[in-house]
């Protein structure tokens, strides 16, 4: 028998009878006492209290819980009883043996006071904090969730190359990479792959995968590197579309948060996670700017352009009026918007495109594409860009193309909001910055 | 009412009665003939054939017909009839009106007979072959499965970072990336970070993402970016709790792709999908090197190593006496394995490993790792390799972990071995190699 198949999982105790049980997981904290020693093991799916009272008899485990640094990985053997009085679910197991399978250095260099920072350098330690380990499995949960969606509605995975000739967005946040005897640069977004799915026939497709941003900013909610949440379908008549399916996916992620994980998020993070009713409200921009300038804060750019205290303070009136922790923001200016983004028939200054804001913060863009070539043409020229460095690109629209639209979100923003953190490093397994690149 | 929801896929017309249709699609071939015009019109679905008698009230829609380049989008009304001596499913649309949505220029660079290479340049066409479609309606049911396999498993889904500060398998074959004022190097696997979700806690790990090999050779079966499907899982006795798992994976996938893809994988690749029993024929390497010699083949290799010739060679023995397309190989000399893998206990020459050979042909590696952090450091000593670069993983080790191991596997080599083709391009989005970055 292995441990993989004898070790039953913490989770699994309480429903057992009192019995003979094998657990395996790391110490947490030791008591040790002079008539009666506890030990907190905590394993990937909870925690539980391991007692031995001192006899001659428990001499030898006695021994070796004295010497348990915390952290140790154990595997113990003993009786399961239930019993009410244990704050920590009700159950304990009396010990019969105790096997140290990896002994931790006795310095734990973080504790529940440490700065986020240094938290990052012990990444490995802060990630054995429950809170952390529920982030994860919500980001599981969501994502499947996502997916089967997806999968369901006959769309098509894909996995672009994030090895690239050249710019995806701009020259200005390009990470470049030694590639033989020439240079390639890291794909900023899958947008032009995921777009090559459309004349390629494809239909609806998505992808959850890296981008690569050389973001010298240093905010809470900016990474270098981060995991984009990407679809693109065909056959859309304006960005509509594109909200009607993102909307979908929300509310199909969120249910299954909600239901998998509602009451743990809610008994660590305080966090009642609520399913969004549809349609989500949309608001046109210029329309957002006014509702945000008669609530007395005036948007301070030159551009056409939200802000993120703008954007909190749409999203608080959006709460106010229509109860809703989601709000949709249409028709940008084509001024402040890629040059890949359809424009309206009757007015060229505005695209059909989105932000999605979730309780205040931007996590997504969305937007129909120009699929027509002379015209994409056209509005690479007006952005500064020369044609005939997107060729490939351009390539793809001159064999046919369905009129199509999609967008592209940030995995770690969606979880930062939904779990009400200020941080994206909560977040993220392992965040990446201008001056993080360990561990 | 939008495209989206006003027109119908291809393969869900045979379920129609006859009567008014709009189906969306691309001009695949016309038969403009002097009585009546056929177009074939190809969606993600599937294809149905249009049909416009020459009429004085049909002949708007000939001369548009006329004029069709193909690979043309388009978006046709018309009836739908069933008709049995319809090759083509046995249904035909009669044309009431045609819209050009997006011409194609008339000259298609590619046809059925260009070479690969050709075809790689022009990627979004060759995708729109029928074949071309199911490997990625393939790949997304594969993956599908063996998601919803760990998800049911309690497996947590992680994306590691793929921008590391040292190399994570070997300096040889390493992209350097400018990384503000310093070096970034992209990940070669996600070996060290899918590893920290064991002292993390994590329990079961997956992740599928990119891995970047600069690997200069050209051969058919390697990329400088794969795709690579990874797991990593606690409290094992040996690489066996391994190998369980992932017999248990590809039959989960092999499964699914049988039941909604079986029929038309016979039909486009002439292959049958077998779903694998289990237990996979397990043979230590050294017992496989010797079956193979009595079988007249001497692996020409100095070190221990098998060669791509031997992988068919035991492969063809296992299929002749166990009917079995898998085989595990196991036990691999140390000397030819990484310093990261577990050693057997009473043979230190040997390693508690294995290689997944497939049809003929190596698709993964797996292993126990060593988990004791001094034997680990004297192992990457034997290696040459220097312990205090490694500091940030060794730190891994140091503050309690539990036994573990894992695999990697490439998903496009399971694809091509699947499908019996003989070149991963045919079956990766968009290849990269040292020549090939384009499009």
């Amino acid at each position: 028998m292995t441990a993989q198949s004898s070790r039953t999982l913490v989770k699994n105790l309480a429903a057992l009878e009192d019995g003979p049980v094998t657990v395996s997981g790391w110490v947490e904290t030791v008591r040790d006492q002079k008539k009666v020693q506890f030990v907190v093991l905590r394993d990937e799916s909870g925690a539980v209290q391991l007692v031995n009272p001192r006899t001659e008899e428990t001499e030898a485990v006695a021994a070796s819980i004295s010497g348990l640094a915390q952290g140790s990985f154990i595997t113990v053997t003993g009786e399961l009883k239930h019993d009410e009085r244990v704050k920590l679910g009700g159950i304990e197991v009396k010990l019969a043996t105790l096997e140290v399978v990896a002994a931790a250095i006795p310095e734990t260099p973080i504790s529940d006071e440490t700065g986020i920072d240094k938290r990052m350098d012990w990444r490995f330690l802060d990630l054995r904090r429950p809170e952390q380990n529920l982030v994860f499995r919500v980001q599981t949960t969501l994502e499947h969730a996502w997916r089967t969606y997806w999968v369901e509605h006959d769309f098509i995975e894909i996995h672009t190359p994030k090895l690239m000739a050249s710019a995806s967005e701009s020259r200005a946040e390009l990470f470049e990479v030694d590639y033989f005897d020439g240079k390639a640069y890291l794909a900023q977004s899958p947008q032009f792959f995921k777009q090559m799915a459309q004349p390629a026939g494809f239909g609806k497709v998505f992808e959850v995968g890296p981008a690569f941003r050389a973001d010298p900013s240093f905010t809470s909610r900016h990474a270098t590197e981060f995991t984009s949440v990407d679809s693109e379908i065909s056959w859309i008549d304006s960005h509509e579309d594109v909200m009607k399916l993102h909307e979908e996916l929300m509310v199909a992620g969120f249910t299954a948060v909600k239901e998998k994980h509602g009451d743990e998020i809610k008994a660590l993070f305080g966090v009642d996670i609520e399913v969004p009713t549809t349609p989500f409200p949309r608001i046109p921009l210029a329309e957002a700017k006014e509702i945000v300038a008669s609530r007395g804060y005036v948007v301070p750019r030159d551009d056409a352009d939200m802000d993120p205290e703008g954007e909190r303070q749409i999203a608080a009136y959006v709460k106010e009026t229509f109860g809703h922790d989601f709000v949709f923001l249409t028709d940008y200016h084509a001024s402040i918007r890629p040059f890949y983004h359809m424009r309206h028939a009757d007015d060229v200054t505005l695209t059909n495109s989105y932000d999605l804001v979730y309780n205040g913060v931007e996590i997504s863009t969305g937007a129909q594409r120009e699929h027509r070539v002379e015209v994409l043409i056209e509005q690479a020229r007006e952005k500064g860009l020369d044609p005939e460095e997107l060729e490939f690109y351009l390539d793809f629209f001159r064999y046919g193309v369905p009129p199509h639209g999609g967008f592209g979100m940030g995995l770690s923003r969606v979880l930062m909001l939904m779990l009400h953190q200020t941080n994206l490093r909560e977040v993220v397994y392992l965040f990446r910055g201008p001056t993080r690149l360990t561990p």
